[in-house]
């Protein structure tokens, strides 16, 4: 019997739990409301349960689990340290130390975004490709970089934070605790916020059919269809933050020159509009060599590279800081 | 006898041809006007005199030369391909294939800034460093990155070009074609410009004094000293350049987390007001992680950075790209 993989993705809302063979391959899958009120070693409790649910239904253990976290952990010891979306006493919890032991098998833990990088550079885009960067467009802006083959990781894990590079110095306050990040004009919450202003300012109504009036049903994509329905304003209010996320995608081209850029998370389901207003700023940005080649693409994986990526992690038996 | 190296660095006033030995140790150096005007030919004639007439004085050719151009070259064949700052028919002249047998040994070609970084790796600071980036800011500001050891190239030699970041998106025209590039705000002509301005509208005393009302005679320098005499609208000047350069190093160190940031080129001259500002703007500009121990210096190196990469580009036989 070939050796399976286990793969945790630890998010605000859900924990999202796969088995995998060592090709991608999933075998299992299952999902849990977070409830990180709860405190750590509830959900830890919980995750083995899914984890070993998951082995009972395959018929065996995995030979290793890698998890993602929303934050910093140390890489080494496998303890949380910075994790800004959960309860503070989510600091310091040794998650390998817990874990391991319930679910019988080593427990590597990543940053989630850098483990959907590593998702895509195992078993998506980046297999034909030797630097790139991946931006993950949520409710916040998260990043990874591979630099010739290897996701960067920097000594705190912390390299490839793409969503807090500076795009406007006097722009929105981020909660970094900087101001104008990427992630203050490109993130989901900042694009559908003008989609709730143009609604309630009645100069979007199109998106006010599509929604029913509903401003927490507006997402990204519903104001792409919008765009795509005649809403001008909403087409432009989608260009412009499109426009910032192609100067972010142009700012690390210039420093890096990548051969691959992926674009994942809910915003990217906005799709041609947001993808074409990429390239065309990525083009007239970089004036000091040619982007043709590059290439600028949604994830091969979607919602999965984060779930493989805990598979890659745990196939390589953890990663360490540089 | 040990062997010796040769570096010559071509820009666009001056020639400047150093040898030396596997230490970094200078044996010999020469200098003499470029010009361009004249032709590539004819440059490549004198900068053979200048290696011949060394290699005479030391008693022996060098092993190997290796040559920084104020653009890019076909790192493979040592043709040159952009040269934004020479004559267009420097375009496409095989300085390898004309100076080698003129000169006697192998010649590599690389851009000056990136061997200014490998000189910086090699015999400065980055001796001690695994991740570093390299801002030299002179008449542009050019750069490069070094990623765990690695000076990276890309596919044409032109990753790392740190001056071509969008800062300001609406921001002045560059060179590039792009706008609101670091370039065009905290270059050394971006600095002088405003110190040119103020001293027009009467708003620095102490630097009319200081160049006699020359402003010719303005350089970032002496209006660091005219800030330090008092000026206060000059040290206003060059505090805004040195938060933009901060937000220019924030976005490196968010994106690749570095240990070191080396600050070369004429600006840096400007000293602890430049240093001190850009060491405050990205410890504010950068929330996700601490930043104290990363180094931010000048030069150890100084203007020998890029002769000496020259040498250190000879010693490895040449540089490919990724």
């Amino acid at each position: 019997m070939a050796e399976i993989y286990a793969s945790v993705d630890l998010g605000g809302t859900n924990i999202a739990c796969i088995f995998a063979g060592a090709d991608g391959r999933v075998v299992g899958e299952k999902k849990a409301p977070t409830q990180s009120h709860e405190g750590p070693q509830a959900v830890l409790a919980r995750i083995a349960e899914l984890v070993n649910c998951l082995a009972a239904e395959y018929g065996n253990k995995p030979a290793a689990l890698g998890m993602g976290i929303p934050g910093l952990a140390d890489l080494k010891s496998g303890v949380t340290k910075f994790l800004p979306n959960l309860p503070t006493q989510w600091r310091d919890v040794p998650v390998r130390g817990v874990l391991a032991p319930k679910v019988g098998c080593p427990v590597y833990l990543l940053n989630d975004v850098r483990m959907a990088t590593l998702g895509e550079l195992v078993f998506g885009h980046g297999r034909t490709s030797r630097t790139m960067a991946f931006f993950a467009l949520g409710t916040g802006i998260g990043g990874g970089v591979v630099v010739d083959g290897k996701l960067r990781l920097g000594p705190l894990g912390a390299a490839g934070e793409l969503g807090h590079q500076t795009i406007l110095p006097d722009g929105p306050q981020c909660g970094c605790g900087s101001r104008g990040c990427l992630e203050t004009l490109a993130s989901g919450p900042a694009i559908t916020a003008e989609g709730v202003r143009l609604m309630l300012s009645g100069l979007a109504p199109k998106l006010y059919e599509l929604v029913r009036g509903e401003t927490s049903a507006i997402t990204p994509k519903e104001m792409a269809a919008a765009a795509e329905a005649g809403d001008a304003r909403v087409k432009e209010a989608i260009v412009r933050a499109a426009r910032y996320l192609g100067i972010g995608v142009a700012n690390v081209v210039t420093i890096l020159h990548p051969d691959l850029i992926v674009l994942g998370g809910g915003v990217a389901a906005i799709g041609p509009l947001l993808f074409d207003t990429v390239r065309a700023t990525v083009r007239e940005r970089v004036g000091m060599f040619p982007t043709d080649d590059i290439a600028i693409k949604p994830s091969l994986l979607g919602e999965r590279a984060g779930a493989l990526g805990g598979i890659a992690l745990a196939m390589k038996g953890g990663l360490l800081p540089d």
